[in-house]
């Protein structure tokens, strides 16, 4: 069902055809095949233009693009236009507008504006998605289909009142079935919450003292989730109905967080993601130094954009993905937007495959002259002439670019419900999820390792050599007895908040580690959190060796385990920092280069080789063929080959 | 009335039975009882477990409790549990939440989310603190009552919309009388701000500009205290009738400001305050270098916190007060939330008793498995382990710690009207009433002097051999009265901005020092509000020492006074900085050093001892003992002992 | 129609005799005789007290107020009372109050707290303006008049709700004609935004996303431009019907920027500007370095001064200005607001008049007692004394002052138009326009030459030796028309951006420079973002000087130009950064050295000389005379003459 049929990465590019004169598409697709690029995605945010006001189509103008870019061997895929409701649509319906945490309803002139849970608004999108797959549902050249766009996407996953709020104690009902099981749920004994009816229950925003209930706020984060999915599978139904043997994806987004992505892919063929390595360094990666953002501003940081590579792939299973937009130039959402150096489109382009992707598709063909993004930039220029992208893409060669698969031996473990109870209370304003699971996978990502990143249910479907939960913090029966069965034949590294909540966000009465304190062996002695000008030191006993921890420190009381490492200063001093229990260890403390010392330990045990490689510069390998990747600016020496800055190469 | 029996000070804990299964309750009354605690703090928040819906109760589970803690001869201390009104409460009386300074109504979920002006809300507290009080009043070991919980905290105070909005022009109305003297109170003649009717009077909030006038905004927070003291008078009514012979207290904040504590606490027989040292220099004290956060990050700055006890012992005039909640873990609230020094918990309870407490009540018994605090400590684990705390207070012997008086002979002068108005108007972003007091208030501390921290007009009740008013800026006629009487005895030494206002927050016609310019001997020649990159030298006249001032500086002209020190520099170069007429001193510039200098010299001439103590080292006196607290984590020799980090001891 | 009558500087005051007893007004205005001023100005702000219910009028006070002060030979200055409707009114037509960007209405209690597209309120600002010029219009000494009070100030010239809201689409409908061409105009084909009814459309606030679409919101910001220049309509009509003779101005605020002042300001005999050195440093100029802060910290800075003095001359095409209201002592606005040096009253009074000021009025006469100003200063204190600037005004000699023409030869291009377009897009968050602009105009000031800031069209009026158009990013045809008539006989000098949008704020089919291709010999090859910790070296080609520029980088693709710079490393290394063709240069990187050396290159050619001045010295010319001002606090030795701190002197 993929675009490319000779099993070689495929490049495309996202156009907007209603963008520009119809007097310019033929040159637009015949430019677009010289190229090399195979297909176009198309139609994304289109609705107004078809149907310009209620029930009056116009269908003229997608018939003739899709036309041009069919007679020059171009493939289609189509997007359903749903991530943006017309004016008129609106103006018929506004009770399809979502509300914001400060309780303001939406207001319609830009994109995402609607909520979920609106029974109107889905309707509509069935509507429309109906008529677009009868059109083109069985077009011999479209292949595929992505839905709406970016669902969920800044900030839009949640409304906090309409349709969402008035559905919540249904979902709550479904979910709980009594009162008295939701209040202990919620631990509502806290504060007074209990609830008596369930019409009571509102979504948890503007609450007094800004604080809501997180077990409250979590269920919210599931019910908006189950809202996105459930929006998403009225199209995916029509389109399963309407236009057999084509590929459904959807393009997600960096460092996406706001709903869980194993549900709402679910029934899609593959998935596709939206990368960015500017952006994606300036504007999500918080956590990173200035200093990290000055040297990697053109090129983004490796791990950064490969963390989202190795967690999509991982979203299906293992399954090739697509890169839906791929930063050709300068984007224009960050809070600076600079030119991305000479070299880092193909740069990201090779790195995408190595890690997975089938197919690459170029953001966007050609720059807009209107709107919000008049300032991202495209293929070509605003005014038609080839932009820098456009003659890296040119000289991209995808032959070597094989679709083997991508074999890594060690697991991450990643799970959306501890996503969401870490970050409601974080008890740090420096930490979050991402933050620290970011720690393990550069750890490893530093020495050379390539990695899957998991759901836990997905250790019964493969083998590893080592799986590493970051940051696994609600663990349930289930996820209990996968990490139970994969110790039995595969050590297990866990990182600081292991199991601390159950499935509703609270401590189990059994406290931290609850159902797998047999597995690890320790229980919890206590958690301290760092401002940023405090550090604590940790020692490796055997052979004092030191480390620096900062942010997050846990200690530990053994019940069975080793201490391997001990706080050496601070109200922890003595205490175990690192413990170990057969074949499993947990990391109580954050520190770089101690969870980087073992993970090189446990690696070197199970035989996967390591690399000490220099700053910026990763391997991946996917088949038979070993990528490096440089993402420095300058030109590195390593084992005594230099590669050139902002390049990749294939490792001898 | 207090729980102690034997004259030294008294150990108690918070504890929330309805967190727990009922099967854990004698276990835990059993080790209170071992760890030497004399009572628990019982129902706060337990609205929604007493009357789960609308006139069903339920009192089984707490007369259990109660039997349960009598039973191991521990006393109960019982709170009115109004913080938190229930979801079907709010359900049927939606017009009793509060409204934020955005005009939006807080939502149920969190605690204090109702208007204090509510006539509703205060009947449904009279009603429910009515019922526990039948029920419970006159029980054999309820030795008390706390009111409500922390009212006002995390900005619950003040209500911009509903029931506060409705009554505001009421209130004012007995005010004032007469629109007219309305207007002229608050200047309205500036901006055409003059009110024909009193129900053209708002709230304070959503002004055109963001600048309401502050004479109205001082009078909204005069109005909001007294709401708060109407509301808590409702149920220490209710108490008084039903529940005769036990104490009524309520528990305070950490530096409170936002209604006036003199008035709310008038009818209670002492107060109690909650002490969070930890959060308190992370998240209140602002203006904290971020070195000073870091060297205290785990026991909290000893100024601070001596602050506060100082505060609230002077609010009853110089009555023991309770710690009602003392930090004896990990908080949760503050933006980084470490682990004290093992120690402190053991330091804050001595600090505590030597600045007056009776009693100190930790907080909690047993860490929450769920809501809001899941990540907050108490003396138990969530696993039912003991937690750091525990070992501290089953080692701390109180015997030592006989409650006899605090006898400080130096009186720092409070007022909450000066507060609020000058933080109002601060005219410098750095700068607050807060922080200049402390700078007056930390020199003291410095220097191993004890202080009381009074109004002014409790000058009648007491005699003191220095008085220091560090930003009195609102004088009334009384104030100056007081004032004046007192100066004929004992030295005074003003701060800044001294007298600047009258009642109403305006400027007098005779400018700043008003009714007390004969007094001072000075008018006003300029403030100057310094950014923070500039200082001002100032000069000690006769001893050519220079100091560094920063953030403020007031020039004076002299009427009568001396000059003991002037600006060498900028544009009040050759001006009276400080000022000396008889018995009353004016300290224009802000410099830590120099106001020390000023205090220690003045402490001499009044024949107060003063020391040269190590940074982070404190004296504190109560009876015949002194102690000597180090707040360090490392040990300071100071006159040739060496004291431990985070210690006490008692000066030989 | 000026105050003065001897073709010298004059001086006045702005004085509110409704803020103090009418016993100190004789007193007053025997003061101000005294002090050399020859007018006052009133009534601002004062309409309740002229009207304090609805209906029900006193004009005695105010009758005899202005009695007082011409009996001591004082002209007066009228103000409508307009920027401050009453409680009553209020009360009455609610529906008048502005709705913020958060969709909240405005309340009652500060000022300029109505929309400026009621009908409601321009009737009932028709109707007290029509009593007031009944009254006072034909007066012997009431001179002038100024309209309202900062028009369009701290964010009140948008108001997104009521009247704006609902007369948008008819604005729109009179500006588009057809949906059609407003569809295309804002490019509503992205994002579906196209609207099929004119109601569907909204103020672009609250949008999803937080991003509205740029071309609606600048139309939105040329409406309300267009609101308020019809609300100051009703009143100049008003005021020229009953008070013949007199003139008519406004007092417009330091960086004016949310309307088009060309067009508010068309139908006024001359503008005034409202000039606060100090805060413009402090609180406007957001993109100066701290250190820059704190040096000028008591003075302001001289450029960011003048710059307001030559835009506001240039408003009405080089007509001599008013200062309306001149600090004169420390104002209240600021984060901090130090005390002004000494002598910096009169440097910047002289320096008002070098720029083209024929008179200055100082704010404010005496200190208020009350309500949001009291922390503000005056020529006298709050209780009488006269202040640090009364004495500067009174030493300060206008004689030498007289009203010769400001003679620049050398002129920047400033559109509000561009100003918004930039602003709305800025791609890095530390650019806007004005900063931009400012590297322009600082790097001629810091050559000692003086200059005109006009509007393109005004090319048309007056030759220049040269024009820098220094952010000129909307260039509409009569624009692009005006440019090249201008380049046919000067050098013109345009900074990056220039030609990027047209009218609508979109980019041409022919990407930027449009409509002036030919004119500048170049298209855009790219433009870069800078992050603040990047740079790029800039180098001449023909002496291998080299610059190093930030923020902002643009290269270009040469169509008929020569590249003068081109940039040495980075993306854009090796391509043309500063070209020229012909007398058109084109300068693509923000680099304040590199800006200067061009423009001294430039100026040398033309033949106008050029110095080396000091930090914070400055040269201005008015006829025949040239000041030399040292805004430093220190002495400044240049070419063998010592310049004293903060002072000013004529060049001999």
């Amino acid at each position: 069902m993929v675009a490319t049929s000779n099993n070689v990465l495929a490049l495309g590019v996202c156009d907007y055809p209603e963008h520009v004169p119809a007097s310019e598409w033929k040159n637009h697709a015949e430019q677009q095949k010289t190229l090399g690029l195979q297909y176009v995605r198309l139609a994304e945010f289109s609705w107004a233009k078809i149907e310009p006001s209620d029930g009056i189509y116009d269908w003229q103008w997608l018939d003739d693009a899709i036309a041009t870019y069919v007679a020059q061997g171009l493939k289609i895929v189509m997007c359903t236009p749903t991530a943006t409701p017309p004016a008129w649509l609106i103006q018929k319906y506004p009770e399809i507008l979502a509300v914001d945490a400060q309780g303001q309803t939406m207001k319609f002139g830009s994109r995402r504006h609607y909520d979920h849970a609106s029974d109107i608004y889905r309707q509509e999108c069935k509507r429309i998605t109906t008529l677009m797959a009868q059109r083109y549902g069985q077009h011999a050249d479209v292949i595929g289909w992505q839905t709406d766009n970016e669902l969920g996407h800044e900030g839009t996953a949640v409304s906090y009142g309409g349709a969402s709020a008035e559905r919540f104690p249904k979902w709550l009902e479904t979910r709980y079935e009594t009162l008295e099981a939701l209040n202990e749920a919620w631990g509502c004994a806290f504060w007074s919450q209990d609830y008596s009816q369930w019409q009571q229950i509102c979504p948890p925003n503007l609450t007094a003292v800004r604080q809501p209930n997180p077990s409250q706020a979590l269920d919210y984060q599931r019910f908006c989730s189950d809202m996105i999915e459930e929006f998403q599978q009225v199209q995916i139904d029509v389109l399963r109905a309407l236009s057999p043997n084509r590929f459904l994806t959807h393009n997600f987004v960096i460092f996406a967080q706001e709903f869980d992505l194993y549900k709402v892919a679910k029934n899609l063929d593959f998935v596709a993601w939206d990368s960015y390595p500017i952006g994606m360094l300036e504007f999500f990666a918080t956590w990173e130094s200035e200093q990290t953002k000055s040297e990697f501003a053109r090129t983004g940081h490796p791990d950064l954009v490969s963390f989202n590579h190795d967690l999509y792939r991982g979203i299906k299973g293992g399954k090739d993905f697509w890169i839906m937009e791929q930063q050709c130039g300068h984007a224009n959402w960050a809070q600076y937007n600079p030119l991305p150096a000479k070299g880092a489109v193909q740069l990201w382009t090779a790195q995408a495959w190595a890690h997975g992707a089938s197919s690459v598709t170029y953001f966007r063909w050609r720059a807009s002259h209107m709107a919000q993004e008049i300032m991202h930039s495209g293929l070509l220029q605003q005014d038609g002439r080839a932009d820098r992208g456009y003659q890296e893409v040119k000289d991209f060669d995808t032959s070597q670019f094989v679709l083997e698969k991508v074999n890594a031996r060690v697991a991450l473990l990643h799970d959306y419900n501890s996503l969401w109870a870490y970050n409601l209370q974080p008890h740090n304003k420096d930490l979050n999820y991402w933050h620290q699971f970011m720690m393990f996978y550069s750890a490893l990502r530093e020495l050379g390792v390539d990695v899957d990143i998991i759901h836990p249910e997905q250790l019964a479907d493969k083998e590893y050599a080592l799986v590493v939960a970051p940051a696994l913090t609600v663990v349930t029966p289930e996820i209990a007895s996968y990490l139970t069965q994969c110790a039995k034949n595969c050590p297990i590294i866990f990182g600081p908040r292991t199991a601390f909540r159950n499935d509703s966000g609270r401590v189990a009465d059994k406290g931290q580690f609850q159902l797998i304190e047999d597995l690890v062996g320790i229980k919890l002695a206590n958690f301290d959190s760092l401002r940023p000008t405090l550090s604590q030191s940790v020692e490796q006993t055997e052979t004092s060796t030191e480390f620096s921890a900062k942010l997050w420190c846990e200690s530990y009381e053994l019940t069975g385990a080793n201490a391997t490492h001990t706080y050496l200063n601070g109200p922890m001093a003595g205490v175990a920092a690192v413990t170990n229990k057969g074949n499993v260890s947990v990391i109580g403390a954050l520190s770089g280069s101690l969870i980087k010392s073992i993970l090189k330990a446990a690696l070197g045990e199970v035989g996967i080789e390591t690399f000490t490689l220099p700053k910026g510069m990763r391997l991946s390998r996917r088949g038979d063929i070993t990528l490096v990747l440089n993402f420095n600016l300058h030109d590195v020496e390593w084992e005594g080959t230099t590669y050139p800055g902002v390049s990749f190469s294939t490792l001898n």
